[in-house]
């Protein structure tokens, strides 16, 4: 039996400016922290004790991590950041406010961008100050691999090679591994160990600082789900 | 040209109260997180900007590094937590006021368990609630790894081990990697790479809170070394 619990990051300072976050590196409010702390609390209590740690390379996302491992008292597991958890990147949306977007585009193409499985929001272009390849942290990444805009589509094949390569691998010696991620890369997680359709996928909502805890059988088939 | 920083962790709840801490895992003071904000504060100022972190599997440790990860605004760096660099085991002392351990033993006996290289202090008993076969986080370990208690001479040992066989494959990959540890085992590391005798790594005073850097040639030959 092993578990695999999803956890979601609280909310940000682009959250709360309402505006496209994506890739860019916004850090946790007040509440985002306290959100994370509770989080962490509610698997202690749950008497879930992760023994392997995966996060994105997004300070919102490693901050919640270390905040509920500080919580559990387990700040020693070891942890992989990866940014192929990274949320799904917005293109040349990043920073921009979703009001003024949907005021400027149109709220149907607002919610196309948002919300269908293979549309792309505008492409950011190589000398755009917010190209990822101008990041240190994305150094080692391919130009293939660096995007200048994702769809949800693109967002889930990458986590699956991340879920393929790097995650499940390590189930086979560890048996409760916590993922903190982002609602796009957790979305996608899900839909894998859920095996749901593309529309089902952009249906799922998942909500911010509630462990989702998954438990499987050994060859990672799920047997159960519960929200914390 | 490489780079390898050591950093000592700043104030714990136990420096403040004198008592012998070793592999209890204390957490840092209100001062220990403004040392260890600092520290990453100065090396941001001195253009540092390490692209691999070591810690131990101690809180005290592994909280200075995110503070300064934090400060340096470089959270995302991969990391590594492992036990061999923890802070040398005091055995039977671990809990103990060092006043009172004076008091009782003899200043004499407590500077020769403190300051000698070989001599090691009394020894737990696996069956006593300090023995670290009991911690989730040293479930891996073998029988002959887990302290019952450790003479400097033995922290160098397994410091080394780490040293040869985690930390310098990385620097082949990596130009830059802070090591977050303590007293002991920062000792043990500095003396590797500067060849010092026993005799001199019993001497040797490392301050908390202060990065040291150690440039080193691409064969890890220490060129210069300096306190930030």
């Amino acid at each position: 039996m092993k578990q695999i619990i999803l956890l979601r990051h609280g909310q940000s300072l682009w959250n709360l400016e309402n505006r496209f976050t994506g890739w860019t590196d916004v850090p946790l409010t007040q509440l985002g922290e306290e959100e994370a702390r509770r989080a962490g609390e509610k698997m202690l209590a749950a008497g879930i004790a992760p023994d392997f740690y995966f996060t994105s390379v997004l300070k919102r996302a490693i901050h919640t991590l270390q905040i509920a491992a500080e919580a559990m008292d387990r700040d020693w597991v070891p942890v992989i950041k990866d940014w192929h958890l990274n949320e799904r990147h917005y293109g040349a949306l990043q920073g921009l406010n979703k009001a003024e977007t949907a005021a400027k585009y149109g709220e149907g193409q607002v919610r196309d961008w948002r919300r269908s499985f293979d549309i792309q929001p505008p492409l950011l272009t190589p000398d755009d100050p917010r190209y990822p390849g101008k990041d240190p942290r994305y150094a080692s990444l391919t130009d293939d691999e660096l995007p200048l805009t994702e769809s949800l589509k693109d967002t889930v094949a990458r986590v699956r090679a991340c879920w393929e390569e790097i995650i499940a691998p390590r189930l086979h010696n560890y048996d409760s591994v916590l993922i903190v991620a982002h609602g796009n890369s957790l979305r996608a997680l899900a839909t894998m160990l859920l095996h749901k359709t593309a529309t089902e996928v952009t249906e799922m909502e998942i909500p911010t600082g509630s462990p989702w805890v998954f438990t499987t059988d050994d060859r990672l088939k799920v047997t159960s789900t519960r929200y914390l």
